[in-house]
Order: structure tokens, then C-alpha cells, then sequence
């Protein structure tokens, strides 16, 4: 134990402008949702997590918040029974949401996490070592992401056009996927499925391939498709995608998929919490495991997760919800400390406009990231901006991630193309 | 990245007095081996690694040592690729030797750990925080070791007779039991079997059952058993002992067995590596696994043990060679910090009739081991007595770890025990 302990703890909700970006349950708000946590310590250190921000998740951060004084940074086993006495006492409700895609069977992960990546700060700040050294360090300088291309309106409905302008077409797609590759250098891509019938998505892809001959492509439908449509995707996606993502919902589901084709399934659906890998290995549902520190409790539990998908011999890539820099440091962080980390990983950094980082510590070059030296996770808050996200959250009118609600506000016949196809 | 480097690494083989214990390939010689791994930091630290000294084993420790100056020690990846690299270079051998009983198909895990626990304790020293910190923190301040009962002769061929005694009958490892629980206070008791026939085996627990009506007990015959064997003695003591551990050879063995009982069967001899996971889950072959950080690559990879054996839902206990103190402290830090090591830890300690360390930091009360909370491993080492178990290494002419060759010097036809009964 050492002589520091948590003195104050301070939970932020911030909100930024999101895209139009469309997915199988509906359509982003105008506004994403992101909470900043500061665990201060008693001998003058400062450790940064950020997690979701729905308003029941961000009551539970602040009941943690509230009881997390005096506890030891570097105590992490009890830091995850402290929270699990939290969330003991509150009556109801299981994990944080996910626009209605995603639900976990406990919130304890998803309220550890934040908590668990700012102890783990301040031991790196500390100790005067970048994070990725108490992951046993970085084996990649570098870490890829891939451009996440999202079928989209041209702007909010009541709003004015942003600036990637519409994309539900092949061509409006590649001419997105364009400006991902020239703006960040990405040198893979990922394009979010589930929106249009498959045929148009596959299309899009075949598209994508011939625009870019040479980048790996993904395809994430969320769960809309049968079975027995996923099979023929996947029959006519061979050898054009490195993987295709969740192409139908649940075990079982991936598993009658699994059996008939050779094209990699890869899931942040179905498998999303350590309970999920004993049923998905037996069937051997999957053969990509995306990881999301966010979701599945830490840095240290997504350790975790990469130790056993090394062992039972499954890939490994990284989901990404709308974000901001603290998590994409984190995620930095994670990826490099993670030798069987070897597809480049997702992120939405490229859709915010801004963000509450002091200067720009983490760019993007070559479609990959630079691992932070610095002591920590080499990021700090600008305060100006940091206030500023916390003013929109409080004047945005956004309390949770709706993204089905706020789609049948627009096409109110709407309904979830969860195995629609 | 820190600032700190390796700067220098000493192995030191070390020799000790070993009893005549009895196991399924023979009789422990009458020196044990040990290697101390010494890792100094151009900062001024020092951190300390125990392992195996088989010669062979020890060539490779000095492959590395002579590799090691200039690296990170928080870069604990980078010295697996390291080891790996070391390792690659030399022709043929596979594992440690561990008398004949086990075999690894790698070296890497066993060459890889006490300089992974060596740059811990740095890292920890450098922190101001002890091992079990870098691990998640101590979920208990004391942990249980069970007393660890063997069949014996009364001394070695050609040597006075030990303080032990023999213990070839029931009611001579009643009377070893009760030193035991009597010096150390120990609140479990395991019975390495494999030595007579399964009938005065069982008949010994039996003894012991009714001598130490409230103790757990544990019965180990290093897989001397056929499955037909193992299923009787498993029906003949259910409701007496916690666990079996390995009655039969191999995971299919073991599969076989376990299909037939409801005792929870152990090993630590069909599944010792990470690789062995995948089928002895699948064929659910198993339900306690031993955990050994000098087997299992370090402490970081027994903590990934932990968390595998915690989502399968299996059961972790802790296997022990004869070993010092350097090892005890390590042990002590790492079942401290893996919350589902629940069962008390094996430990050969009490056989050894001196250690290396300066003082008495580790001192067994009421059969549990108070986890340090001073920097790193919490143990020094005391010149004068390391070089006496040197000098007693280079005096006492074993160079490897051979059960049955000593045994063989004593009883020419000797034949292993494996699946005899």
C-alpha cells in the first residue's frame, strides 16, 4: 500500500455536437454524451477516466464518487468491491445504455472502468511512466485506427448541413471514405452497416474495394441480418473484408453463421462481458472479439480479455463509441500494451469537432496514433474547454443515448432492423 | 518508458538440504537446486527473481542475464520477446526438468519468470508500494499455505536420519501432520501420494480425516492411477477430501475420471502451460487448476491464470517445488492479490532447513504468511547466507533435478509410478 489515497473525486458531464450517423436502431442525437472523471489524490496527483454519461450510469459514477475518498489508487481489486457495494445498494436497472443496441447484465464494468483508468494515472504519474508501462509495456509505438464510415444525413433535421455532407450512397460513401483516408491517413476502414438493405451494403463495400484496392475493409450491420442472409453475405464478401462484424444477432446465431462460412465473424455484441466468452468459445461463435475498456471494466480487465483471446487463439480488435481524448488516450494506451492487438482499432475521433484536451497531444498520422511518453496518460484537461462541453451538456437537453427515440421524432413508422433482412 | 535500466543481472545457483521425500518417479536427492535471479537498475535498484537451477535451466538464465543490461524493466513484453529471442538461438531441450514428472513443451514461461518477478519487485521498489500493488492490490493480508505431507524415508542412504523421520504409515504422517500443524499452524493438510498403493493411501487420508477431523485434506498421486483406479479412490473418499489432484495421467485421463465423479479433481501436471487451457475446458477435464508463477511465466501470466480460471468458473489453487524464500515472498504477493484463490497454497518450505533471506520476514502464523507491505517483494537478500547455499551448490555435485536416477542408485529396478495402480 502506499501512502497515497484518493482525496476528491469529480465527475463532469460533458456533451459534444455528433453527426447525423446512422445505425441499425436509428440515428445519433445532435448531441453525444461523455463523463470526465477526476481522481485527485491526497499527495497532489491527478488521474483522468471518461465513460458514457446516460443519466442512470452518471448516478452511479457519482455514488462511487462519493464514497471513493480515502481509498488507496493502487488498491484495484477493492476499487471494483467498492463499486459493486455501490451498486449494491441502488434498486434496478442493469448497465449502461447504448442507444438500445448493447445491454449488459451488471453495470459494475461499465462504473468500474472510468475509476479504474484514473487510479491507473495517477500510479503511472506516479511512478513517472507512461500507462502502457503498468501493462507491461508498449510493443507498438504506434497505434492504428481504422476510418469509420457511417451512412449519414446531410445534417441534423432543424439543423444546418455538416460538413461531411450526406452519405447513403456508394459513391457519397467512398467520397467519405476519401476524406477519412486524406484527412487522417487511415489505412483500413470500417463501414457501419444495418441502415439499408444488404444488398446496398454489400455494394457500398464492393465499392470501397475498388476505390481502395489495397486497405482492409470491415462491415458492422448491428445484428440486422438472418442467419441465412449473413451466410450469403459473407459468401459474397469472401476475400473483399478482413472480418465482418455482428452480422447477426447473439450466440447462437453467430455460431449458425460460423459453421457455414470461412470469413471471420468478429463481435461487440454478443460477446461484451467475460461471461459471454465461455458460451461463444464452446461454440466457437466468433473468431474476433472486439475489446472496449469502457465496457468490460479497465485497462486491466481488457488485459485480461487479450490474454484469453491469445490463448484460445481468436483475434482481437477495439470498439469505440463516440469519444473523447481521454478515452482515446486510454484506448492508446491499451492497444499498445496488447501484443495480440493486431487489427487496427475502431474510433469515432474523427466525427467530434472538439474536444477538452490541452493542446493536441494525441494526432493522427498515417492513420495511427503516437504512444504518449509522458508520465500517465500523457493528456490534461483544458479547463476553458472542459467547461465549456459541460455548459452544453446542461443546456443540450440530452440526458441518455436515444438514438431510436430520436429517429421515430423524425420517421416516427420507424422501426429497429434487428434481424430485419 | 522510465529512465531506469538494467544495468546489471547476477544468477546465482544455490544448493540446500533436501529430505528423502517419495514421489511417484523416486526420491527427492539430498540437494535441492535453486537459481537467484539478481536484477540491479543504473538507479540503484535491486530486484530478486527465485527459479529452478537445473543446468540446463541455468544456461539459459545466463543467456539472458548476459542480454539483459539496457532494458526497460517496466518493459515486461518486450523481455518475454527477449527471453524468446535468447531462447531461439540455443538447439534443442525443451523445458525444465522437475525430476522427470513434468515436461513443458517451452522453455519460455520458466525462463521468462524470475526476471519478470524481478523487475516487479523494481518497479514496486521504484513505486514505494509493494509487488501485490502492481498486481491490483492485497485482497487479504495473510495467505493460507497448506502443510504438505510426504511419504519419507527416515534420512538419506549414507546420511544421519532428518528430524522428520520416517513416514511410510499412516500413523507415521499422522505424526508429520501433527509437527506440521503443531509448528506452523496450518489449517490444511495435502498428502503427496503416488508412492504405495492406492488402498494405504487412502487408508493414510483416512487417518488423517480422523486425526484432524475439521482440516481440509488433499491427496496427490502425480497421476500414479488408471481412470478405474481413480474413479474408486475418488468414490472411496468423497466428502473427505477438498480435491484430488492429478489420480491419472493426462487431460484425457483426467476427463475420463471427472466424467465419473463429483470430487473436484486438480492438477498441476495436465494442464501447466497456457496452451493446455483450451482442451482441458473443453473436455471439462479438470475443476481445480495450480497455479505456479515460476511455471506459468511470472506473475503477471499467473494473473491471467486467475481471471481464465475465474470466467470458466473453475477453481485456483497453488502448486509449490522445494523452494526459498525469494519464491515464498512472491507467492505470498501474488495469491494476495488474485481474489479467487480461495484454497490454501501448496509450500515445501517447511522441508528446507535454511533460506538466503536477512531476518525472518516471512514467518508462518497459524499457517498463513503475512503479505509484506514495504517496498517490492518486502525481502532482502543476506550475503553470507547466499553464499553459503552457493558454496553448498558447487560442494554438493547435483547439477539437475533426477528423482529417479537417485532412486535407481539406491533401489536398482526401480520403475515409475505413472498409472501403475
Amino acid at each position: 500500500m502506499s501512502g497515497s489515497r484518493v482525496s476528491r473525486v469529480v465527475v463532469t458531464p460533458v456533451a459534444f455536437e455528433d453527426p447525423p450517423l446512422l445505425n441499425v436502431v436509428g440515428v445519433h442525437q445532435p448531441y453525444a454524451l461523455r463523463a470526465v472523471v477526476e481522481v485527485h489524490t491526497d499527495d497532489g496527483l491527478l488521474g483522468l477516466g471518461e465513460t458514457y454519461a446516460d443519466e442512470t450510469h452518471l448516478g452511479r459514477l457519482d455514488a462511487v464518487a462519493a464514497a471513493l475518498p480515502g481509498h488507496d489508487p493502487y488498491d484495484l481489486h477493492g476499487l471494483r468491491l467498492l463499486v459493486g457495494d455501490v451498486l449494491g445498494r441502488e434498486t434496478g436497472g442493469g448497465g449502461a445504455s447504448f442507444g438500445g443496441m448493447l445491454d449488459v447484465d451488471s453495470a459494475l464494468d461499465t462504473v468500474v472502468s472510468p475509476f479504474e483508468v484514473a487510479c491507473l494515472d495517477v500510479q503511472a504519474r506516479a511512478a513517472g511512466v507512461p500507462v502502457s508501462d503498468l501493462l507491461g509495456g508498449a510493443v507498438r509505438e504506434r497505434v492504428p485506427f481504422s476510418g469509420y464510415l457511417f451512412h449519414k444525413w446531410a445534417g441534423h433535421p432543424g439543423h444546418d448541413d455538416d460538413a461531411w455532407g450526406e452519405a447513403l450512397t456508394p459513391d457519397q460513401l467512398v467520397a467519405q471514405a476519401r476524406r477519412m483516408v486524406d484527412g487522417w491517413g487511415f489505412g483500413s476502414l470500417k463501414l457501419k452497416g444495418g441502415v439499408l438493405p444488404p444488398d446496398a451494403e454489400c455494394t457500398a463495400i464492393e465499392a470501397l474495394r475498388d476505390a481502395f484496392p489495397d486497405l482492409p475493409l470491415r462491415l458492422d450491420p448491428n445484428g440486422a441480418w438472418t442467419v441465412e442472409t449473413s451466410v450469403a453475405v459473407a459468401d459474397r464478401l469472401a476475400g473483399v473484408v478482413e472480418y465482418l462484424e455482428d452480422p447477426t444477432p447473439g450466440i447462437a446465431g453467430m455460431a449458425a453463421v460460423s459453421a457455414r462460412t470461412d470469413v471471420p465473424l468478429a463481435t461487440n455484441m454478443c460477446v461484451i462481458a467475460m461471461e459471454h466468452l465461455p458460451p461463444a468459445i464452446a461454440q466457437d461463435a466468433v473468431q474476433v472479439v472486439l475489446s472496449d475498456h469502457h465496457l468490460w471494466g479497465g485497462l486491466r480487465r481488457s488485459a485480461l480479455l487479450g490474454g484469453i483471446t491469445d490463448v484460445w487463439g481468436l483475434g482481437l480488435s477495439m470498439h469505440s463509441n463516440s469519444h473523447l481524448g481521454v478515452s482515446l488516450a486510454a484506448m492508446v494506451h491499451l492497444a499498445a500494451a496488447t501484443p495480440n492487438l493486431t487489427y487496427a482499432c475502431d474510433t469515432h475521433y474523427p466525427w467530434k469537432t472538439r474536444d477538452l484536451l490541452a493542446g493536441d497531444p494525441l494526432p493522427f498520422v498515417d492513420g495511427a496514433v503516437a504512444v504518449p511518453t509522458s508520465p500517465g496518460l500523457g493528456v490534461e484537461l483544458d479547463r476553458d474547454l472542459l467547461g465549456e462541453l459541460h455548459d452544453l451538456y446542461l443546456s443540450c437537453g440530452v440526458r441518455r443515448r436515444e438514438d431510436t427515440v430520436y429517429m421515430r421524432s423524425i420517421q416516427p413508422g420507424f422501426e429497429v432492423n434487428t434481424s430485419r433482412w
